[in-house]
């Protein structure tokens, strides 16, 4: 199908198709006999969908977008290798994080947890220094009222991502599971923000509220 | 002190801390008996650290800090609904989300999902609303594949919001309560996030890769 086609079948104006392809984050068509068209088939459709959904729900910027599709696209990046691309779509910490106290104490804090868990990680992981410079910044603005959640957040994130890997394993075909790993962590990101929030207001509801009266 | 010693105390450039005076982010100072001179004391020092945090490490934007503040530093809201403000600070849907067979199916199993699992929340909340759209683009662009998240994220995020109103609960003081559930909800879901990684990288290494050698 042409440009036009494409935009119809997806969804998506054909000036922003247009800037996906200059920017590279979608491939070109093949290119038919009549000179300057271009030809786009199921494939385009379902990578359109796939950036969409990277950009509007998962609030991914292009360059971020960029990034993670080149992981999926490559062949030789395990999956293991592609997980950890992921990291470029959370929001880091400030550029040049301060190196203060709080953050060697967060440091020591994240090391000590990866050892007492017993999981094995990159030392250079970006999401270790992640993990590090929120802790720091929780630290500096909350003092100690914050220094319990560590432990309860690291066990529930190990059940998070063994249902994580149980899911993206299932899937037979490399690419879509490399698809699947990226959709399920980048929006996985925002389901379970959602449901925390949701699960937030059911235990406070729960400890502080009275309970609903009786339906009659 | 005065804005230009405030700065200094803070590492918040003057302008920007104007700004956000003019913003209402930051309450002003005390205006003392010199006609243009207003006082600022430790409360804004560390309401510049929140801003900030929010800010840079939270990714929030102005408008969702001044939401968010605004429900911290009105007394009559209950931490219940101050929790239920801090919704306001995950990327919703996209605007206009597709009301369409994905959303509807959505719809129905996050409406499951809570009544399976006793949640008491309510029905106009935000964070449903959210979850809904997330869930129908998980399933618009991933199909089935993602299909069995729902219910172990259902069962982490129990655990993690038990954690958080524990660690809330247990400040003693309105105010500082307030920051501490503002703080830890919103940089919660980035240290979530980036934990979330080093563990699916420790599951992915357990599962895929070979066992590291013995050190000697």
């Amino acid at each position: 199908m042409r440009v036009s086609e494409l935009s119809s079948a997806s969804g998506v104006p054909v000036a922003t198709i247009k800037y996906y392809l200059r920017e590279g984050l979608l491939p070109r068509g093949e290119v038919t006999t009549s000179a300057n068209q271009a030809s786009y088939g199921a494939a385009h459709v379902r990578r359109l969908a796939l950036i969409r959904s990277l950009v509007d729900v998962g609030g991914l910027s292009i360059s971020a977008v960029r990034k993670v599709l080149d992981a999926v696209d490559d062949p030789s990046v395990p999956l293991h290798q592609m997980l950890g691309a992921t990291m470029e779509t959370i929001t880091p910490g400030p550029a040049g994080a301060e190196h203060d106290e709080y953050r060697a104490r967060a440091a020591d804090e994240i090391g000590r947890l990866i050892a007492d868990r017993g999981w094995r990680v990159s030392g250079t992981s970006p999401a270790r220094d992640t993990a590090i410079d929120v802790l720091a910044t929780m630290r500096r603005v909350g003092g100690d009222r914050l220094a319990g959640l560590l432990t309860p957040y690291a066990a529930a994130v190990e059940r998070i991502a063994e249902a994580d890997l149980d899911t993206v394993s299932a899937v037979p075909d490399r690419d879509l599971r490399a698809e699947a790993a990226l959709i399920g962590t980048v929006l996985g990101d925002h389901l379970l923000a959602a449901l925390r929030r949701l699960a937030q207001e059911n235990v406070s509801a729960t400890r502080f509220a009275p309970p609903p009266p009786e339906s009659t």
